[in-house]
């Protein structure tokens, strides 16, 4: 499997404190050995850094946790291979246009039966599912709304639908975003933190770093955090559940299913009990 | 205006040497202070370093110059922003899908009335007539080859005769690839050189670097290298013509319009004399 990270912020803010512990776990801390990147938006624009070698020894990673890339859009990924060969077009993310805009996505989870989805002119160009699974999307959102439509909150909705469909096709964990929003969408392994003031200390679980978040912000600076597994042990991160999905603008999330989900899951627990 | 630099080899090769050269110029020799990039094909995929700030203080350039990353094509460009503004959005190259493979461009030079150039689904993200131009080649392409065909020359061709026409919207010399080949169109400033055994030495024009090539190399290496001013003193560049197009394919050129270009000369020099 692998790991997803994301982030979003209402001022650019750099993301080395959490890559740090991220890319422990790139042949170290995890077993997350066959290649790691990050892509970083800036406005519209956007960059990416990829390697296909283990995190935790590569030059470009190091670069990347030293030097403080500031933005309010990030998606990390590392990866531990199972469809695909270890190599530069199969590490995520992945980035690609629509609508004139640059929308990255990386998964985590594996899909079976997912070789026949329909991709338009979104071609893949390595062997991933989570490619494929990506074009899809893409093809799906175009189909859908050929141009940029002003209510975003409908499109991530129907994204989410979408990602139903793959999630019954195995473990479909993913974030997606197109720089302004960043959505996660869950099958079994995702969390997220908002930090907003009073800010406080926060300590990686993967390296003895340990960073005070009231010297590095100001009071009104929001920043939401999403990983597979928490990044920091003593902070409280929420879980989401099968099916949920968030969608985050400037670090507050801005819509859920957490509600629905809740309420389908309460309803499930009675007619199990009835 | 800009500075483009390109690669071309038969094996796995770092740029090393050149890009040293080249990031001189962006903002320490040369005026091209307004961002730089540079693509790396691996395979079917590629690695990407961006940056909106001057190419000659910034410490992902140093990061390019010193870690040898080798690779059979590379694209490199140096920016001096006359259409868009600097921003990472507007700093090339640009990578795009087409036919499930990626496609990587670079411009330099100026053009006017650009607005209208068709470009189909490849909409333009950022403001350059550069960004424009590639979403209208891609866009040429693709209505005219739905699928590859066998011959890519012939497809070399063709994107030559749709320079042509943007050549008569103003200044377009470009480097352009699809991980394999290594196409450079020239309008004005152009020039290559193909490095073979046996290997000597060469020196930079920009920086106090001598390297002996023969030391880096072994004898079946065959290396083109493709800058808009030379960036050596001590060999000797092909200087392309207006009009020109030569394509490299592991380091050797396999197709080219010079034979033309000169008789069409020839042709205009003795009508003119008549």
């Amino acid at each position: 499997m692998c790991e997803l990270l994301g982030m979003s912020a209402n001022v650019p803010t750099d993301i080395c404190f959490s890559f740090t512990g991220l890319i422990q776990r790139g042949g170290n801390t995890g077993p997350h050995r066959d290649g790691w990147g990050i892509v970083f938006y800036e406005g519209k624009g956007f960059r990416t850094f990829k390697d296909p070698n283990p995190s935790c020894d590569s030059k470009i990673a190091e670069l990347v946790q030293s030097y403080p890339i500031k933005s309010c859009a990030v998606i990390s990924h590392i990866r531990q291979a199972n469809r695909g060969e270890v190599s530069l077009v199969n590490t995520h993310p992945f980035t690609r246009e629509n609508w004139g805009r640059y929308w990255t996505y990386a998964h985590n989870g594996q899909l079976s039966d997912y070789e026949n989805l329909p991709t338009g002119h979104f071609k893949p160009v390595g062997e991933t599912d989570s490619e494929k699974a990506f074009c899809y999307l893409l093809h799906e959102i175009e189909k859908h709304y050929p141009d940029k439509p002003d209510d975003m909150t409908e499109v991530f909705r129907f994204i989410a639908s979408r990602c139903d469909k793959l999630r019954e096709l195995g473990v479909f964990n993913m974030l997606f975003s197109d720089g302004d929003y960043v959505m996660a969408y869950c099958t079994n392994n995702l969390h997220w933190i908002t930090r907003r003031a009073p800010f406080g200390k926060a300590s990686l679980i993967d390296e003895e770093v340990t960073v005070d978040f009231h010297e590095e912000t100001t009071p009104n600076d929001v920043v939401t955090v999403i990983a597979t597994q928490p990044l920091t042990n003593n902070e409280t991160w929420h879980k989401m559940q099968p099916g949920e999905y968030c969608v985050f603008h400037l670090g507050e999330v801005i819509t859920c299913n957490r509600a629905e989900i809740a309420a389908k899951s309460v309803e499930e627990a009675n007619e199990s009990g009835s």
